[in-house]
């Protein structure tokens, strides 16, 4: 496959992340360095910066840092910053700003600002060179080496990894849990090979994908959702479990494929009603994930089993290749979606 | 219009608006109590607990207190202690919590632990009954009376404009900027009546509908993507107007309505290059709010102008007719959506 061939970056690049991923987990010095740094100024609270892909990052370390640290945390919205002047008082506050590029304009005004209101300030960034880590005081570099296809794949999944690895770290964790997710993302594509093959033939013409899950795979779920629909041009909605059956379910029905992310563990667990609730409206239920084969499920893409809090890391994988297959089942490039650069900068 | 006749009952409280907001508007005395509480033990740290129409309500407050308030700001994920147990420390934390009908039994959880965890807890509601009443320490009722329709429409301004008043009575505020909402409300949805019905039509056979802005109207086009789709079972989605651009604008064609909601302000001023992005791609553009007069569009429905902070309360009015209207037009039953319940049970 050449590089002029459609989708040829969008598919090395989903298959670099198994080595990827294990060299980072087996590189994680420079993370364990920050990490003691922030437990030795233990913060109060969290706040986590980031758009598009790595806002479903953000999301997942959201989850981690409340339940592994026990510490609040917010999602920053940029604008109260840039276009409202906001500076709250941040001393004690922890700020996390995740950005592949390290290249957006309001993250980079987030965290100078959030520097100077009294925050600790972290990048974490695929770009080292970038502004955005001159100007943290604490700097994660995620590894993925350069992305040059237009949709995020390894540096989502590089991103995931280094967040899981730097709360861990700051809880006085090795990363144990993490130590194989290498072979583990190669089981994960080599094993969902057919099943995704199967999954690209069911959504070959299907118009609406919602995507749900609650707890750690959440992301997964809204990270599935614009994978979707920036290669595919699906629409896509991406909902916790919970709030898809406040309201929303309401436009669920036989034209819908429901995309459900289902890992082993009390997220994946009570997606069974939330799967259960769609497919009594007639939706098309795709389950995804370790727990998978225990969902009330038209298809399914199974996963290796992990701890919850890292299953994300290795869900996205097949979900990833399902995008890029479909995109070109349908007749496009995931390597030029319409309308779509590598670095977005708004303010 | 009898109760029976489809939309009786979301046209009835639609029509109750401006008479509720002028007198809540005139009866802050209550929360300015509550207000004052707050303001004698200032918080580092607020939190935001809710679902459904009131998370965009609590994603309005998010704003007002970041930027009124100087506050930082979560939005709760409440899988985080219902399902996974996590119990941060949360002293000098307000948390607020967001429910018209005070029933779910995530928020009372999410309060009850937060409480332990040492918060000081708000709760907002319209049930003072309620067992989320009872578990927090500050309550303010927000005095819309029963909601009977399923699509939640006065409960949601009555939030908006109670958290305005509340914000508003901590920094040591009147409430002056809200005092003739009422009036601005009634000329809303008066003067708005032709431009609603023209997009009525011109969404009757519509599919898919982005909803975009940026800054306090974010929480306005969440809301109306919501409308939109449990009422006339539209695919809707709602962006950040910066999101949008960072990947999801590759799925806006000439099959797209995009609705923009832009007021005067920084947040409605910063929409113009977002809905010319869309409008080069093909997509209808429909802007609602003060600036709309402004903005590259095909169709407009213009609101009052009023102080940014306060427009989310107004912009809704004339998007909840439109999506009344538009499912009475697409012969639905915006009384009666399929699969809606008033309160919904999730933990």
């Amino acid at each position: 496959m050449t590089d002029a061939e459609p989708g040829a970056l969008m598919t090395a690049e989903i298959d670099q992340q198994p080595n990827m991923l294990a060299t980072i987990a087996q590189n994680r010095a420079d993370i364990a360095a920050v990490a003691e740094d922030i437990a030795n100024h233990p913060p109060r609270f969290a706040l986590l910066a980031a758009r598009g892909s790595s806002d479903h990052a953000a999301i997942y370390a959201k989850y981690l840092i409340e339940v592994l640290l026990g510490l609040p945390v917010g999602l920053v919205s940029p604008s109260t910053t840039t276009l409202y002047g906001a500076r709250p008082d941040l001393r004690d506050v922890l700020l996390v700003s995740v950005s592949q590029s390290g290249g957006s304009p309001d993250l980079l005004e987030v965290t100078q600002a959030a520097r100077e209101a009294g925050a600790r300030t972290v990048a974490v960034s695929n770009t080292p060179s970038s502004q955005l880590f001159a100007a943290a005081d604490l700097a994660v570099d995620i590894g993925a080496g350069q992305e040059r296809a237009v949709a995020a794949t390894k540096t989502y999944t590089a991103t995931l990894l280094s967040l899981y690895l730097l709360v861990d770290a700051i809880r006085g964790g090795k990363g144990e849990a993490a130590a194989d997710i290498g072979e583990r993302a190669e089981a994960t594509l080599r094993d969902s090979a057919d099943q995704v093959a199967r999954a690209v033939d069911r959504y070959r013409f299907a118009d609406r994908v919602v995507a749900a899950a609650r707890g750690y795979s959440y992301a997964t779920a809204l990270e599935s959702s614009l994978k979707l629909a920036e290669t595919s041009y699906l629409q896509t909605r991406a909902y916790s479990g919970a709030d898809l059956l406040h309201g929303p379910v309401a436009a669920v029905d036989e034209e819908t494929a429901v995309l459900g992310v289902t890992s082993t563990g009390r997220g994946g667990d009570v997606m069974g009603d939330v799967l259960a609730a769609v497919g009594d409206r007639g939706a098309d239920v795709l389950a995804v994930g370790s727990a998978a084969s225990r969902m009330p499920a038209a298809l399914r893409i199974d996963v290796p089993e992990t701890v919850e809090e890292i299953a994300p890391v290795l869900e996205i994988l097949p979900v990833q290749r399902l995008a890029l297959r479909l995109s070109l089942a349908r007749g496009g490039n995931p390597d030029n979606p319409r309308g779509l650069h590598k670095v977005t900068k708004t303010r």
